[in-house]
Formats: structure tokens, C-alpha cells, sequence
């Protein structure tokens, strides 16, 4: 441990740090409790839920030595400033989604989901066994944070539409609330894209404001009431195919951490992304049922003419990053497209084919 | 604590337990050992490595109060009697699959996978947010053991086979090895179906004692060089569409541990699922590049009238463990058909449909 970080530990332990000190079992050193500010509303379903229940599993498994303590989107900082609160110390962790972070650098999409990229299971085979994960904390070494994955929702819903979409023509001039990435698809096509914060949405749909709005799936759409201003639910979303959540962590606290607390929280990272991705697979389509059953919404397939053309915009798009100048960018992009073209491979063949023949002939 | 366990767990902390000794910093009380044995060779591809990755985190993320001793395949018991030896007190974990316990009850099937049931990520959710863990507890607590799911193969390859396949008519008579479930669903295809361990199946396709095999994926398969004997290599395995391994643990031995640590083991357990499984996704599609450029190996879907037919024997023995006179598997069948009912819409109309499309129009 070099000097820097030795003071930056004395720091971190701060009060009650004197090792005698056993107030339970698990504690051999003084307590240390960190902030996890989180770019969630409190309870949000899958998402908000997910960051409280990451903070307590690490509060729990540490026995106490290492306890979290969540601050919701706004309480401690505006949400899309967390990262930044974790780069000057107003917090040491934030739980997030790195596209979100897209204005520090291009590349951080990658790590959660692009248009016609990754699936969930795919995405995690590049992080952690194909060089993603080095490349992520390449790109985060720049601003003293690190990186774990921290859940997925899996492939989301393609979006609410006022009217049936019938081929290309149908969506242009659409004011369409779909944001990074998958907006810029979404304008390719001749949409009239914009973003706005979850709480807006169903406002701007119902004024007329808007004419179509995407945000994740069942699980969380029908808690924001989309359904009431929106009939026509369409799928899937082929921008979003998975969109993985981050836990981020001061780099060098996290450094100065005993190694079992370093191991702990990455293990719980783990645990958490699984935790969450179950919970979006239950809670999904349980949640598609009520809007099928008690709110009349007809569920849809995207036009073929629609995922044709989204695909070509998309290829667009990840050809552009990839011959980016930015060399890190360039370096995610390539690493990122090579390793799809391997994975893809599995999910067609075997999941992918599986899941077909049970659609046709599987019945019970 | 009732007396009983009190006593149980003085015995598991044994010697030095004394509560003021401080050898290391997270050491506040005497450091635990742990037999875990496992129905895998060592080093065996994604599940014997997987088994004892979970072992060291576990040891590393307790800072050593809870350290895990891996005994592999027959190094402590037989693979087949790892249950046994947590059962009978020789081991406290073990690491394998819940179908090799079939004998014990038929329910434990649907806690690994069954023919045409659910895939990895809709176990996940079924087990851990639509009722299977509670009655997974309940089959095991007859036991006294405790089960996690603790990796996942995800879809597994079909199966290798000398000769093409054109229907039904073409795998009738032929020498297959097949375990479980499994081999009931292709025994009423008309298949001769027998069963033996890994290190034989080579041996037996070479003599002609087979006329096919399937074991896992090209992860695995790759290794034990079926491709030199069989070249037509088919997909997918519509009987084994998961494979979930676990890890057991002595019910009360875990019970007695302090409230970390039995969560960080049950955390790690869940973390050790996300990791198996990106193990295998990301490594199986390199695998099967390697079998088919450097071996010539045909990769092949299953005809359709084959698809068919595996599904509807899985329909009638899905059934008749639904119709069960044994309380407990009749509710586990009840339970996983209910669940597979509702996750599997997600997997059709989302993540199927967006990798359906990906194939159809993305090409980078």
C-alpha cells in the first residue's frame, strides 16, 4: 500500500476504527458506512428496488463493517449527476446505468446495451470472460471509479403507440419520447425523437405532446400508467435488448477496503445482477398479463419492414463508433462487435432455436 | 437457538473459538473448515472450475473464517453419494446437479432442468420469485440439507450422432446415451437409450457399442473429443434447455453459522449462477468454431418432425408428474408448469423475438 492510499484509508475508517473495538461478531475494525446516491426514483420496481437491496446484502454480509446507505434520485444529488457525486466525494458508490454517462465518453453505452447489440446472457459472456470488463475499467481508470455490473432488465418493450404502426411511412414525423442510441435509430427512420424524465411521460402523452413513448417493459410501464393514453404496446425493443444497471465505487476507497470487503461487494454486484434479472423475467410478463386482461392493450410485433430498417440505422451507428478517433471508443466498439459475432452464434442455434420449437410445438 | 442447535453449533466452531481472538482482521471468532465434495471431475470445464471458484470465494470474501475445502469427483466419496455425505455428516456442501437425486425424489428434476421445460434465466425466475425456492426447501428439508442454485450450462447441444437424421424413423433402434428425463422423452421416439459416465461415452461410440451420445455443449464436448468418432453434431437439446447445478449445505451446520456468513454464502452461491453461466455462453460458441474449423464438424438443427415428437413425450411425462400420487412432485409440477406458463411469454415476444430479428437483418 503506497502512502496515498494509506491516508486515503485512514480517511475511509475515520471514527472507531481502534481494532479492539468488538461490538458484534463480525467486527474487528471500526465500521465504515458509505453513500450510495442512485439515478432511481425510492421504490422504483426492479431498478430502485434493486440499488436498496444491494446496499443491505453488502450491510448484511459484512456483518455491519461496511454499511450502505441509499440516497434515491434527488435526495442527496439530482440523478444524472451521480457518477459525478462518486468523482468528488459527495458519495462513494452510485447505482446507475453507464450510457447515462454518454457526455464523459461515448464508449460507456457499450456496458449497458445498443441498439441490435447484446442480450443479458451475452453481455455478461463479454464482461466477464471476453475483455469487457478490462476495457470498462479502462475507461473508468480515467475518473477514478470502478465498475461492476449490477443488474438487467433484459430485452425491453419496443414502446406505446397511439396508432398501429404499418411499415416505415407509419412512424414518420412520430414525436417519440426514446432516448441515446436507440433515439438516434428511431431518427434514422424519419421520427421526430425526444427525451424527457419518467415522471413527464405520461403527461406529455396525454396532451399530445407525444404520439409514442418507450421506457422499459411491463414491469415498470405499468406502474406509470402508459396504458390509460396509449393502446397499441409494441415489441420488442431491438435498441434496447438488454439494458444493464451499474454499480459504480470510488476506485481508490474501494482500494483501501480489507480484501474481503473488495471481494464482497463484487460478489454482491453478481448476485444483484442475477437478483434483478429474475425479478424483470417474473415480473415482466405477469405484469403484460394485467395489461392485457384488466386494461385492454393490444400487445404487437414491430412490422418487419420496422426491425429491417432499425437494423440498417443500427449498423449505421455501431460502424460510425467503431472508426471513431476516440481510441477508446474504437477499442469498446471492436471488442464489443467481435465478441457478438461469437455469442450470437449460441443464442441462435441453441437458446434461440430452443425457445422456436417450443413456441410451435410445445403446449401444456 | 433451541438447545439442539446451540449444540450443533459450538461443535461446528469447534476449537479456538475463543470470541477475543484477533489472528487476522475480519478473524472475531475461530476459523470454520468446510468439506464441500462435487459430482465433477477437477478442473472439469465451467463445473468442476466452477465449483471450486465458489469454494475460494466463499473462503476469500469471510477472510478465511469460513473456508471451503474442495474434494473433487471420488477424491472423499463417489460423485453419485455427494448428497449422501452432507446427508450423513462427511461433508457440509456439495456441489452437483438436483437431478442426480432422482431416487430420492422425482420432484428434484425440475430444479436442474427438464425436456422442453424452462430456460436458465426462467428457472431464475420461477426459483427465485415465483415460489420454486420454498419448495425446494420443503423437498430438502426432509434431507436436512439446504439447496442454491449455484451455475447454469443454459441450452445445452442436442446430441452427436453418426449418421444424418431425416424424422423420427431415422433415430429409431439407435444406441443413444441420454440420462435422466431426458432419456424417457427419446425412449419414446423409439430410441435405445442407456446411460453410462463421461469417461466412458468415448470408448462406447468408438467400439459401436453407440450410435450417438450427448453430454453437454461444445464447451465441454470439445474436450472429451466426441467429434473423432461422430460428426454430425445437433441442436438444440430440446430435453435438457438449462442444466442448473447447486450447492447443498448441512441445514443446520448453515444454520448455526452467524448471520454473514450464511448470507455471504448464499450471495456467492447466486453470484457463482451469473458466473457458470457467462462461462458457458461466451466459451461454447468459441468451442463450436473450434469443432467446426479445425474438425469438420456438422453442426445441424434437429428436423422439425423430430422437435415435435420430443415434445409431445415431454407433454405426457410433464403430465404424469403432474398427476403424481407423491404430494410433493405433483406441487413442484404444478408449480414450474404455472410459471413456465407465464415467463415463457416474455421469452417469445421479447428476448426470442429480438434475437429472431437480429438474425434476420443484422449482419455486422
Amino acid at each position: 500500500m503506497d502512502r496515498r492510499s494509506f491516508i486515503k484509508r485512514a480517511g475511509v475508517l475515520g471514527v472507531g476504527a481502534t481494532a479492539g473495538s468488538l461490538a458484534a461478531p463480525a467486527v474487528a475494525q471500526g465500521n465504515i458506512t458509505w453513500r450510495m446516491v442512485t439515478t432511481w426514483p425510492k421504490n422504483f420496481p426492479g431498478l430502485g428496488v434493486g440499488a436498496q437491496r444491494l446496499a443491505d446484502r453488502i450491510t448484511t454480509a459484512s456483518g455491519g463493517r461496511l454499511t450502505v446507505q441509499v440516497y434515491s434520485a434527488g435526495e442527496l444529488v439530482p440523478p444524472l449527476q451521480s457518477l459525478d457525486a462518486v468523482i468528488d466525494g459527495t458519495a462513494e458508490m452510485s447505482h446507475g446505468a453507464a450510457y447515462y454517462w454518454q457526455n464523459k465518453s461515448t464508449a460507456l453505452s457499450f456496458f449497458t446495451g445498443v441498439p441490435y447489440g447484446m442480450t443479458s446472457r451475452e453481455l455478461t459472456a463479454w464482461v466477464r470472460y471476453m475483455g469487457g470488463q478490462e476495457i470498462w475499467d479502462e475507461i473508468y481508470d480515467q475518473f477514478g471509479v470502478q465498475g461492476f455490473l449490477s443488474g438487467d432488465t433484459g430485452t425491453q418493450a419496443g414502446g406505446w403507440f397511439k396508432n398501429e404502426l404499418t411499415g416505415v411511412d407509419s412512424v414518420k414525423g412520430l414525436r417519440f419520447r426514446t432516448p441515446g442510441l436507440g433515439g438516434r435509430v428511431w431518427e434514422k427512420l424519419g421520427v421526430a425523437v425526444t427525451n424527457m424524465a419518467a415522471g413527464e411521460i405520461f403527461q406529455a402523452l396525454q396532451s399530445g405532446t407525444l404520439d409514442a413513448a418507450e421506457f422499459v417493459g411491463p414491469y415498470n410501464d405499468l406502474a406509470l400508467g402508459f396504458y390509460q393514453v396509449a393502446k397499441n404496446y409494441y415489441f420488442p425493443s431491438f435498441v434496447e435488448p438488454g439494458l444493464a444497471t451499474e454499480l459504480v465505487v470510488d476506485k481508490a476507497k474501494y482500494q483501501a477496503l480489507p480484501d474481503d470487503l473488495q471481494a464482497l461487494v463484487k460478489d454482491i454486484a453478481q448476485a444483484e445482477y442475477d437478483q434483478v434479472a429474475s425479478d424483470f423475467y417474473a415480473n415482466d410478463p405477469r405484469a403484460l398479463q394485467t395489461l392485457i386482461n384488466e386494461h385492454g392493450v393490444n400487445v404487437l410485433q414491430f412490422p418487419e419492414e420496422i426491425l429491417k430498417a432499425g437494423a440498417d440505422a443500427a449498423k449505421e451507428i455501431m460502424t460510425e463508433l467503431r472508426e471513431s478517433d476516440d481510441p477508446l471508443v474504437k477499442k469498446t466498439a471492436e471488442s464489443f462487435i467481435e465478441s457478438l459475432n461469437i455469442v450470437r452464434a449460441r443464442s441462435k442455434t441453441t437458446d434461440g432455436a430452443f425457445v422456436n420449437a417450443r413456441e410451435s410445438y410445445f403446449d401444456i
